[in-house]
C-alpha cells in the first residue's frame, strides 16, 4: 500500500486527556480517533493491528477445537434476571428498552446467552465437553473510561464458554486454553505471564489471568525468584506461621501526642514500621471487626471480601460511636472482635495505640489477648513465596485474559442439563476465557515504545515493511527503484507502505518510527549511486547497507 | 472439520414465527438461534457462511481502494442533533442514556460519525477522493421485526462513505462502487439486478439500488425486455403523453348503488377497470388534493411525496367534512386542486364517480375541467419502458445493497470542509454505498433452495465438500477409507466435513442437503467393494461412481 491510498493521521502532540503512553501514542499515530468519552474509532492502519490480533486469536481458537459464533450485542433482562445478575450488576451494565418498553442491555459479557444457547441445544453427554467463542463488541458503562482502548466503554473482546458433564472434564479444557492463551500471547511476541487470580463477582473456584507486563500496568504480580510461582497481588496467600522471636520487653505507655500514622509514631520511638502493629476498625454484614496487621503491611481487601463479604471501613464516626480514639487505636481491652494477621501473630515487643488520646505502648506482647488469626495483608517484595521456594518479585502488569472455572453458577440458574450416562439429567459445569482483543494492543504499546514512538512486536505491526523513498516525486531515478522493490515486496506478500508523500525525509522517518513499522529500507540518489539501499530496524538503533539486488532477500530473512 | 466438532443442531420443524423459506431453513439447518424478537445467534455453520460473505465484500472494497475502519455502535446524540436527524429519525433509532444521563444512540447507519471524522481529519483537496468503509453491527428498533435475519434488529451491514471536491469526483466513485458491487454478487454466486430507486430519507439525487431476485422479495422490480433498463418499481418514472383516442360519447349519470369499488363498477357496466377513473383523497402539509388514475393503476406513494412532501390518506370523517361520497368521488366540480396522473389524462370516455351518493358518471371526458397534471402511478408490467425500448416486465427482488449520491447534506451540516486547489474552504460532495451482509445470507436462500433444505452457491456455502461415510463407527474399512479421503481433502485446503456420527445414512444425507453443502461423497462397503465412491452435486439429481484414487482430483475439478 502507498501512504497516499491510506489514512493515517499522525500528529505531534498528544491530547490532553491521554494519561498513559498508550493512549497517547495511538492517538499521535493515526491508529484511533476518540467519538466520545470512552468511544474510539479505529482508523485504517489501527484497525489492521486490531485484525491481526483477532487473527491469532481466532486461529489457536479453532485449533484448540472451540467452535466460533456471533452472540446479540442487545440481550433480553429476562436472562439476566434468570441468572440473578440483572440486580446484581451495578451501573457498568448498560440497559435501555425498546420501543415497545422491552428492558434489554448491552452485553458487557456474555455468560447468559451461551447458557441460553447450551440449554437450548446440548441435550445429551455425548455433545460434551463443547467450547463456543466469538469475537464481538462489548458495552462497560464505565464510571470513568480513561486511558484510551485500554478502558473504554465500548470494547473488542474474545469471550469463550465451555460446557462439562463434570469438574475432571472441566479441568481438562481449562488447562488446554491455559495453553491456548500462551500460544496466542506467544504469537503476539509479547512479554506476558499467567498468575494466579480472584475469581471476583463472575464466580468459580480456580482462575488465572493473564497479565502483559508494563512498568505502567495497574495491577501488582507477584512472582517467586526461584520458582513458577506467580499471582496477582490480591490472591497471593500466606499460611500461618510460628513464631521465632521471644518476648522480652516490659509493656510501657508513652506520650505521642498528635503522631497518629504509623510513620510519625515509628520515627518519635526511633524504631521501624515494622515493629508497629497498625489496627483498622471495619463495618461488615455481621457488625464491626478490628484487624491488626504489621505496620509497613497494607490490608487486602479481597482477601477481606471472601472471609466476610462485601465491608466498609468504619467512619470516624462510627469510631467515636464504638469509643475508639482514631491515630491511637491498639489491640489491647478491645470490645470488638479482632482477627491478627498471619504475620502480626508472630511479632514480639512491638508498639501499638494505648486506646487512649496521644498515647501509644511500646514493649506490647499478645500475652493473654483474645483474637482470631487470618491472611489480611498484601504481598510485599522479599515475602516467602508462598509454594515455600523463594521470594517474591513485585512487578507491574495489564490484564488482557482471564479465564475462570464457573461450575455450576449459571447452568443451575438457567436449567442447562444435559442427559448423563446414566440416563439422569445432569446439570452441566461450566469454564469461561476472555480476552480483551482492543486491550491487547494498547497493551502491547504499553510493553514496547520508545521516544520515538510505538515498537510493535512484528506479529501485529500495522506493515511489516516500510519503503522511504527520498525524492519519491522529482527523482525519476528514485522512484523507479522504488517502485520496482515495493512490486518485489509486494508480489512476495509482504506486507509493505511505500511512503509516496511529497514530504521532506524527516517527516516520513518519524511518521513510520512513531507508526512502530518494523523495518525501513531508505532509498535516495546517493544510495542509487552506490546500488544500496539503507536498512533499519525499528528495535535496532544501526543502519545498514545493503545491495540493492539483495534488498527483497535481506528483508525476507528478517521477517 | 468432523460433525462431532461443530454444533449444527438441526431440526426436522421450522419454528412458528418463520414465515419465509430462508428464515425457516436458516433454523431448520441450524445456521441461527433467535435469540429475542429480532436477534439472533449466529451458530457455527451459519458464522461460516456469514464470514466468507465479509470476505468477498472486504477484498473487493480493498481492491477498490476503499479503507477499512471501525467506528462504535454507541453514537452520541449530538453529532445527530447537528445532522438534524436526532429529531427526525423515528422510532427504529434506539435511544438510551448512558449512567451520566448523556444521549446515545445505537447506529443503524454512521453518516454523522464518518462525517465527523472526516470533518476531523480531511484538511486539503489532496486528501480526497477517499473512501471509508467498515464491516459492523447495526440496530435498528423495527416496530416487528420478521423474516430472520432479513429483517432484524441487530445485523451486520457494510456501510461505506466516500468524500470528493466535487461531483463529477463523486459521479467517478459512484461507478466504481456500482462495478464493485457487482463484482461482489458475481463472486457470491447470486442473480441480481442494479436497479434506479429513490433516495428515500438518506438524501441525494442518484440512488441505485441491488437487488438479490427471488419470487419471495418484498420489491417489485421492473425490467424492459428489450434494453437494459431496470429499476424499483418506485423509481419508475412516466411522462406527460399524447392522447391517442378522441372522446366520441355523451357523459350520463347511472345509478350504481352500493358499488364503491373499481371493481365492482367496471363489473356492473361491463366495462374493464382500465375504462375508468379512480379519485383519492390525500392530505397534505399545504392542504387536500384529490389525485385521480386509471381504474387498473396503483398510487406511488413515493412519487407523491417526492412531489409534495409527508401525506395521509384522508379518513372518512375529513372525506364527509370536504362534502365527498366516498365510493362515489368523481373529478367533476370539484372543490380541491385535482392531480390527474399521467396515464389518466390521455383517457377518453371513461367512468368516475358522480360526487353524489349512489351514482357514477359514463362517457366522461376531461372537457373544461381544470386540474394539474403528474407521474403519480406504480408501473405495471407491459408498461413502455421509460428509456422507450421494449415493455415493462416485473420481478420480485430482495434489497442487498444501495448506493447514493449523498450531496452535501451531511458535510454542510456538519463542516466537513477542506480547502480546495484555489485556497479556499469547499463543503466536501459525498456518497455513501451500503450492503446488508447477514441480509445476503437470508436472500441467497430464497434464491437457492428446493424441497430438501438450501442449496447454497459454492462461494458462500458453510463446507464445500461433506464426507458421508455409511457405518463409520463400524466398519474399520469405510473409517479408513473416509479418514483417507478427509485427510487428502484437508491437506488440498478442501473445505470438508466428515460426518462421523453414529447416525443412519438416511439422516446424515438429509442434514447435509438441509444445510446446502454443495459436494458430497458417499463411502460404504459396497463402494469399498468395487474401490468406488459416489458423488453427488447438490443441485443436481444424478449420483456419479467415482473411482476412491481419482476422488480427490475429481472433487477439486468440481471446485
Amino acid at each position: 500500500m502507498k501512504t497516499s491510498q491510506i489514512l493515517i493521521p499522525t500528529q505531534k502532540e498528544a491530547p490532553n486527556d491521554a494519561q498513559i503512553i498508550s493512549h497517547q501514542l495511538m492517538i499521535r499515530a493515526g491508529l484511533i480517533s476518540k467519538l466520545a468519552s470512552g468511544l474510539y474509532s479505529y482508523l485504517p492502519a489501527g484497525l489492521r493491528v486490531l485484525q491481526k490480533v483477532e487473527k491469532i486469536i481466532r486461529e489457536e481458537m479453532n485449533n484448540a477445537g472451540a467452535q466460533e459464533i456471533l452472540m446479540p450485542v442487545a440481550q433480553p433482562a429476562e436472562l439476566w434476571q434468570e441468572s440473578g445478575r440483572w440486580d446484581q450488576y451495578g451501573a457498568e451494565l448498560l440497559r435501555f428498552s425498546d420501543r415497545h418498553q422491552r428492558e434489554f442491555c448491552l452485553g458487557p459479557t456474555h455468560e447468559e446467552v451461551v447458557t441460553h444457547l447450551a440449554a437450548q441445544y446440548l441435550r445429551s453427554y455425548k455433545q460434551l465437553p463443547i467450547n463456543f467463542y466469538q469475537i464481538q463488541t462489548k458495552f462497560r458503562d464505565e464510571i470513568r473510561p480513561r486511558f484510551g482502548v485500554m478502558r473504554s466503554r465500548e470494547f473488542i473482546m474474545k469471550d469463550a464458554y465451555s460446557f462439562h458433564l463434570d469438574a475432571d472434564s472441566l479441568q481438562v479444557e481449562f488447562d488446554k486454553m491455559h495453553a491456548t492463551y500462551c500460544a496466542i500471547f506467544e504469537r503476539l511476541g509479547l512479554d506476558y505471564r499467567p498468575v494466579l487470580a480472584d475469581s471476583g463477582s463472575i464466580g468459580g473456584e480456580n482462575s488465572i489471568e493473564f497479565h502483559v507486563l508494563a512498568d505502567s500496568g495497574e495491577d501488582a504480580i507477584c512472582f517467586s525468584d526461584e520458582s513458577e510461582y506467580a499471582a496477582n497481588i490480591e490472591k497471593v496467600a500466606f499460611s500461618k506461621q510460628v513464631r521465632v522471636c521471644t518476648p522480652k520487653a516490659v509493656e510501657e505507655k508513652v506520650l505521642t501526642k498528635k503522631k497518629t500514622s504509623i510513620e510519625e509514631v515509628a520515627e518519635f520511638l526511633n524504631i521501624k514500621p515494622l515493629n508497629c502493629i497498625k489496627t483498622l476498625i471495619i463495618k461488615t454484614t455481621n457488625g464491626y471487626k478490628a484487624l491488626a496487621l504489621r505496620g509497613d503491611h497494607e490490608l487486602n481487601e479481597i482477601k477481606v471480601q471472601n472471609l466476610w463479604g462485601e465491608f466498609e471501613f468504619a467512619t470516624d464516626d462510627e469510631i467515636k460511636r464504638l469509643d475508639l480514639k482514631q491515630g491511637f487505636i491498639g489491640v489491647n481491652a478491645l470490645s470488638l472482635d479482632l482477627v491478627v494477621d498471619y504475620t502480626a501473630e508472630v511479632m514480639c515487643d512491638f508498639v501499638c495505640g494505648a486506646n487512649e488520646w496521644d498515647y501509644h505502648l511500646t514493649g506490647v506482647n499478645w500475652g493473654d489477648i483474645e483474637f482470631e488469626t487470618a491472611d489480611l495483608r498484601n504481598a510485599v517484595a522479599g515475602d516467602d513465596a508462598p509454594d515455600g521456594k523463594g521470594k517474591l518479585v513485585i512487578k507491574r502488569g495489564i490484564e488482557v485474559g482471564h479465564i475462570f472455572q464457573l461450575g455450576d453458577k449459571y447452568s443451575k440458574a438457567m436449567n442447562a442439563n444435559v442427559i448423563g450416562e446414566s440416563g439422569k439429567a445432569v446439570t452441566v459445569t461450566m469454564g469461561c476465557y476472555g480476552i480483551g482483543v482492543s486491550r491487547i494492543v494498547a497493551a502491547a504499546i504499553e510493553q514496547n515504545y520508545d521516544d520515538k514512538g510505538i515498537v510493535f512486536p512484528a506479529s501485529i505491526a500495522p506493515f511489516q515493511l516500510v519503503i522511504v523513498p527520498i525524492n519519491y516525486n522529482k527523482s525519476t531515478r528514485v522512484r523507479a527503484l522504488a517502485d520496482e522493490l515495493y512490486q518485489q515486496c509486494l508480489t512476495a506478500g509482504i506486507e509493505v507502505l511505500l511512503d509516496d508523500r511529497k514530504e521532506r525525509a524527516g517527516i516520513m522517518f518519524a511518521d513510520s518510527e512513531l507508526l512502530g513499522i518494523p523495518h525501513r529500507l531508505v532509498l535516495s540518489d546517493t544510495h542509487a549511486d552506490n546500488g544500496n539501499v539503507e536498512y533499519k530496524a525499528r528495535s535496532e538503533p544501526d543502519k545498514i547497507e545493503v545491495q540493492f539486488d539483495d534488498a527483497l532477500t535481506f528483508i525476507q530473512s528478517k521477517l
